[in-house]
This record gives structure tokens, sequence and C-alpha cells, in this order.
């Protein structure tokens, strides 16, 4: 049995015998008796178990080591202590796997720092129990409300040899010896590679999930992601999850209901089965996080153009360190004032197509994309879709202006030529999101094992 | 309104006037009316569209081509014809894109080798339609499983710069420029990378997941794989999905339990929510699919050691093209006849050391690894799995023997160390379950756009 399914029956099983395996968190030891905050990991939830000098073996048990597996067995009582309502009286306490006294992880505060050098203990610590716990809650919160809404999931590629994301952007990928490549002309001699041609990781899906869209009407992507940009802030990571839906017979403002539904249905789940972890994070992380997700679920997003944004930033009463512009993009600086203007999410759209991707949907007179960015107070930018170019003729020109090399692409091309539609899509950005729902501000802390410049252990 | 939601609701909806889009599948033309064969590709099912030469745009509609997109406005009535139960009765109908004449997919039977080759176009054919919305539902019910009971999931890293698993299977990635290599003593220089040492994209997040279940208890990951193995054969790609569920406090028996269990629900679930789906392919692909899944979902799985599977394989009355032995691993030929033999899926455990991983746990004679593969008719091995050696010491022995590096994965040892226990996983290839699931026998046509050897198109 888990702790998880013992509280789930805790009525029943109330002065009944029980046996759990987990570990041991911390412990006080007495004379007589003693004390184990034991968890399994199986929920935010701990245990107490008490255990007397009438066990056999109560000096060993006085002598187990933090963090060590143990077995237990006893009664489960209501506590008459203070600071948790239940506890098991051990009958049988044994240790499984032994913990050596140099244990990095110390019942004392860590630094997240030194926690990141740790980073295959820490989810044993309750800040990270209740950030992944979190994380696993809200991807299926993402499947969940997909697939109910009749979306079809689709494992898009990750290698490819179209490089119209710019290939500066995407990891290399090849089976040849590096330390000896073959050579052909002075250059590296790909046609040797498995592909037989220069390969990448992409970094999105999008452009696959289009193919599928045309053929499912509504479909999304939830896979990893790499960028190979050498950024060390606290939002940058090489490798990061993502979300990508794509619609078909839907227009930019389908798509901000689409948004707006979606982010609030998975933030509503979270509050509902992340409970605990939500109080915790809100106590020890972010005193504004419970009152920031509720206030979500019941808001209504505002809509303001990129031209309408440009305006209230201008006319605010701030000192930008960058002064906003019409037809540029809008700072950090800028997304923090706007969501706290609006004191809530904001959808920013139509925005200058020069700042925008070769792909979006251009409107009537050429000079904005049909994009849309939504801002969160915290995060910023959470998620960024658009319309996309069904005109052939248009997209085929937009990549001549962007030197975007059509070859390698001809069958996306094909999707305006055979059946096209009008259709828009989304990128979330997973890691995003979960910093969204814990209040937690360094990517690194959201991803299991993050990879970041010059940082690639575990 | 998407025709899925229209079919929901049917009952209300009859003789009600309707709205849908999607594209045209065929159309039959006559002088004063005609049919269209009508899908938006959110349900497997189809609808027919009458329109009368008394709408106004009914010489356009007859010109409509084939494989375009349309909009249709109609009331929504019980069909008289044969063939069909319902049908609208147009009252607009007019094109949103239209579709050129060298259009790829015609409504006649394509070969699956030519579909290959439009992999962006064959999602719109009923055949793909089929095992693309399995696939989806599949995934869904993997990820509800899980999660249902109690496991956490986890986004295991793919860039690695461990090679435990024999780096000539891993794909290496970089960011430096290939037709100019840095070089340090004649060989490349990582140093000059963006992770300052070589890297791999990992074959597994096994390693990983065992951190975690260490912490969480419960864990599973569910993400894409790559495989460098220049192989091309019916059930080989070189990127793949994989899930990996790791268990704490769970034993080799308990693993084939959860084995089982989780299959039986994956199979029950898409035999409930793709049923129409299930009927198609039992008819076009496989007329044994449908029965061989319900018998499963009420079967109870065989369990025999790798020594008694050798010995039934001697006995058999069989001219093998691979003689079996003791000590050696199965051939498909034997696997083949063991799920015939015993009508069913098998589990096989107790597998010789030598043909099986450095991390798996050893029997106490040290003869057999506590391995376990599960067999199944039609598509041979689905899942491998093992208890994990858990003894440091005999760990760090086998690393020895089989040239397994330990020092990039001191982490992983750290897990022995550290309150360890006994624990165990196994992994399942997803591909191979959508085969099992739709009776599809080539990797190539359950993953939107495949990857093999020479082969990195669109």
């Amino acid at each position: 049995m888990t702790l998880k399914e013992l509280y789930q029956d805790i009525d029943k099983l109330i002065d009944k015998k029980v046996k759990l395996q987990g570990w041991i968190r911390s412990q006080r030891k007495q004379k007589d008796f003693g004390f184990i905050d034991f968890s399994d990991g199986s929920c935010h939830k701990h245990m107490q178990i008490v255990y007397e000098s009438s066990l056999k073996n109560f000096d060993e048990i006085n002598s187990f080591h933090f963090g060590s597996a143990i077995e237990v067995e006893g009664n489960l009582v209501k506590s008459e202590g203070s600071g948790q309502d239940y506890e098991i009286k051990a009958k049988k306490l044994i240790v499984i796997g032994d913990c050596d006294d140099d244990y990095p992880i110390q019942p004392k505060r860590h630094t997240r720092e030194f926690l990141r050098e740790v980073a295959h203990l820490r989810p044993r610590t309750n800040l990270f129990q209740a950030v992944f716990r979190i994380r696993s809650v809200a991807a299926h919160a993402i499947h969940t409300y997909f697939q109910d809404n009749g979306y079809i999931y689709v494992n898009t590629p990750l290698l490819t040899t179209a490089d119209c994301e710019g290939s500066d952007q995407m990891f290399k990928v090849t089976t040849l010896d590096m330390d000896n490549l073959p050579k052909k002309d002075g250059n590296c001699d790909f046609s040797k590679d498995l592909f037989k041609q220069k390969t990448f990781i992409t970094g999105s899906g999008q452009l696959h999930g289009e193919a599928f869209a045309l053929a499912f009407n509504k479909i999304y992507t939830f896979g990893p992601t790499f960028r190979t940009e050498n950024s060390n802030t606290k939002t940058h990571a090489n490798e990061f999850w993502m979300i990508e839906p794509e619609i078909a017979f839907c227009d930019l403002n389908q798509l901000m209901d689409i948004e707006e539904d979606m982010l609030k249905f998975v933030v509503n789940y979270v509050l509902d089965k992340c409970s605990e972890e939500i109080e915790f994070l809100n106590k020890f992380v972010d005193k504004t996080l419970k009152e920031k997700l509720t206030k979500l679920v019941k808001s209504k997003f505002n809509r303001i153009t990129h031209e309408e944004a440009i305006k209230l930033l201008k006319e605010a009463k701030v000192k930008w360190e960058f002064e906003p512009e019409y037809g540029e993009d809008i700072a950090k600086e800028h997304e923090k004032y706007l969501t706290e203007y609006f004191n809530g999410p904001v959808f920013v759209y139509n925005w200058p197509k020069d700042i925008k991707a070769w792909y979006m949907k251009l409107d009537d007179d050429k000079k904005n994309a049909l994009a849309v960015d939504l801002e969160v107070p915290g995060v910023g930018e959470l998620m960024g879709g658009s319309e996309r170019e069904t005109d052939i003729n248009i997209l085929k020109e937009r990549c001549k202006e962007l030197n975007v090399d059509t070859d390698p692409i001809e069958w996306f091309l094909d999707l305006r030529r055979f059946g096209g539609c009008v259709h828009s899509g989304f990128g979330l950005g997973f890691e995003r999101l979960i910093m969204y729902l814990t209040g937690v501000d360094n990517i690194r802390d959201v991803i299991p094992f993050p990879r970041t410049p010059s940082s690639c252990d575990f």
C-alpha cells in the first residue's frame, strides 16, 4: 500500500493494521520511544511513525540513518500529538536500504543552487516533490483537455533535414565519427551519414502538425524541443517541452478562445488535484500564487492589438530601459507592465510582420501578421500563436523575402494546394507553464535534469 | 461544429439545420442533383451531402475538385438511400480551399508504399485515419492508466554526455560547424561545443527514471527515443516513442502483474473508444484483430522461465532456422511459436545474464538476470523489463565486466548508497504497441513521419 492509497481510505483504515514502504525524512530519538517522519513519495503528505522500546530491535531502530528506505507494519491511529492527525504505532520496523552518512540531503534548508548539483536526489525534498508532482498533473491536464475536446495527439518527428527554422538555432545530429569525418571537396561528406544528408533536431513540430490538422481537424503535439541558444537566463534551457496545437477552420479570434479555455482548464485541474502542493508553494515560494491562479480561472482575458499595447506603454508614466516603439517587439518590462495594468492575462495580437515568422498570415494591407502572444503575470509570454498563411503565392514571397529555402518544404506548400483552409495554432512552453503554476522563477528548477550551456550533467 | 460532435448529438439534431466544414472524399455528379462523401477528420464516420439543382451555384458545385475543403449548411435528415443512415440536404455549399488536379490521393486504393511517399497527405485516407486515431487514443490510455494508478510522469532528458549504453548506438549532437571542426591533438575539440563535452541523444530514460522512482515511488516516462541502427526491417526505425515505467518496492513478479494490468487496460480502452476504427481494420487489414484484442483482455498471461521456454522449443516438432539453445537469445520464429503454443501473451523471465544489460539484478547464483520479456501474438517482444541491481558492489563488478564507464553515472550508483530498495521497471515500444493494436505490420505505417536509414524526408 502507498501512503496516497492509505490517505484515500483513511476512514476505513483507522485502528487497522497497515504496511508501508518508504523513506525516513527525519527522526526524533528518545530513550523509550521515538518518532519517524515517513514519506514514500506517493503524495505530498507524510506520516508519523511512533516506535517504542517494547520493539525487539528498538536500539537498532534508534540507530537508523536519515534517508534510509524502511518497511513499517503497525496500527494506524488518530494522533494525540500536535502537528499531525494520524500516526502509525509500529509493530515491526526494519531497514530495507541503508543510507550512507555522506547523504547530501540533510533535514535542513538547502539552497536551490546546491540542490541543482544533486539533481538525482533533489526530487526527495518537499519543494521538488511539489514541483514535479504538479508538472506531472499539469501534463495530464493538457492531454485530458485536448483529448476530451476531440484533438488527435500527433508525435511529430524530431530528426529533420529541413533547416527552415534557421539552422544556427538547431543542433546537428550525426552518426559519423567526429574525430575523423569523411570529407568531400573540403567539407563534411554527409552522404556517408545515416540519412545521407545533413540532419538536425527540430525546434518545432508545427509544420508537420499542420499536415495532420488538415486531415484530422484538431491536433496537438506534446514533446521535447531543442534550441542551441547560448543564453544563461532564468527562462532559457537548451532542452524543454512544448505543446503545439493546430486547428483547421479556426481563425485568430477562435484561437484566442481556445488558448484561454485550455489554460483555465489546466489551472483549474491543478488547483483541484494538487491543492496540498499549491498550499505548500504558496507558503514557501510565492505568497500570491494561490490567489493568482484562483483569479485566473474566473477572469476574462483582455485582448489588445500590438498598436494599442505600444500606445499604452508610451502613455505610461514609467522610465523604460527599452523605449516602446510601434513596429518593434516588446521587452520583459513591457510585458510586466501590461499584465499589471490589466491585473491578469492579456492577449496582444496583430504584430508587425517584420518581427514575426514567415508562415504567419498577413492582414489585408500586408503590414501586420495575424499573430497573438499571451502575456501572463509573473512569467510574461506564455503562448505564441497565429493564423497560418494559406495563400501559396504570398507564402512563397515571404520565404523569398526571409531567405527560407522552400525545397525541403515543398510538402508543406502542398497543403495550400490540396484543400487548404483557414487554420491556426499556437505553441506553449511547458516549463513556462510550470513556472507559472508553481511560482518557481528559474527554469532549471522545473525540469528534472536541466540542460543549459556548459551544463549537461547527469 | 465537427462531425464528431454532430454524431454525438445526432438524435437532437435530426431535421435541424447544421453547418460543417471539411473535405470532399468523393463526389457523384448527376444532371439534377449530386452526392458528396464528406469527412472533416474529427471521427471515422463520414457524412453524405445531397445537393440539388435548385441551389444557385449547382453548376459550380458539380465542378468541385475532389479533395477540396468545403463548407456546407443544410438540414440533417434520415437517409432513404442505402449505405448511410443520415445525410445533409445542402442549402448552401461553397469551396473554402480548392484542390489542384495533381492531388496524389485519388478515390481509389493506393499501396502503402506509395502513400509513404506522400506522408503529409496519407493521414487523409481511411487507413491512416484509423491508425493515427488509435495511436492518439492509445497514448491517452497509457497516460490515464499511470496517472490513475498514482504514477508521476517524468520528462527525462534526451541530451546526455554519458555513453554507457554504447555510444555506437547513439546519435552525436553538436552545435559546431561540421565543415570546419575545431581540433585538439588531431581530434575534435568538444570543449568548444555548447556543453563543452561530447554529447549524445540518449536511447533510454531508465537511469534518470530510477532516480525519480526512488523519490516518487512510481513513475513513468513517455517520449521519443533514438537508435542509430542501420537496419531496414519492418520493425526498426531510428526514431520512435517509448514508455518506461519504474517502480520502487517492486519485484519481478509484481512487475509482471503491472505489465499485464496495464496492457489489458490500454487494449480495453482502445476497443471501447475506437470501435469503428477496429471494425475497419478488422475488415481491411487483419481479420483476426478484433478477436485477438478481445481475447487478450479476458486472458491470464502465461509465465515461463527462459529455461522452460528453451525446453519447449527444443521439444517442438519444428524445423528451426536458428536452433534454440540454453544460454542464448530466442529468435523471431521462437517468439512466434511460444505465443502460438500458449495461444496468447506469454512472459519469459529469468534470462541468462550474458545476453542482458548490466543494470539488471542477478539471481542468487549469479547465473541469470531477473529480466522478463513479454511476447505477444503477431508482434513478438512487446515489453522488456527487469528488477534492477541494488547492490552497489555487484553493480560495479558488472560494469567492469561489460566495460561500462561508471564515471558519468556516479549519480546513478548513488541511488544504491542513499536509501536504495528493490525496484523494477520495463520499456514498452509505443510503435510496437500500435502495430499490435492495428494489425498493421510495418512500423513505417504507424509513425506520422518515419525516420529510417537513408530516409529522413518531410
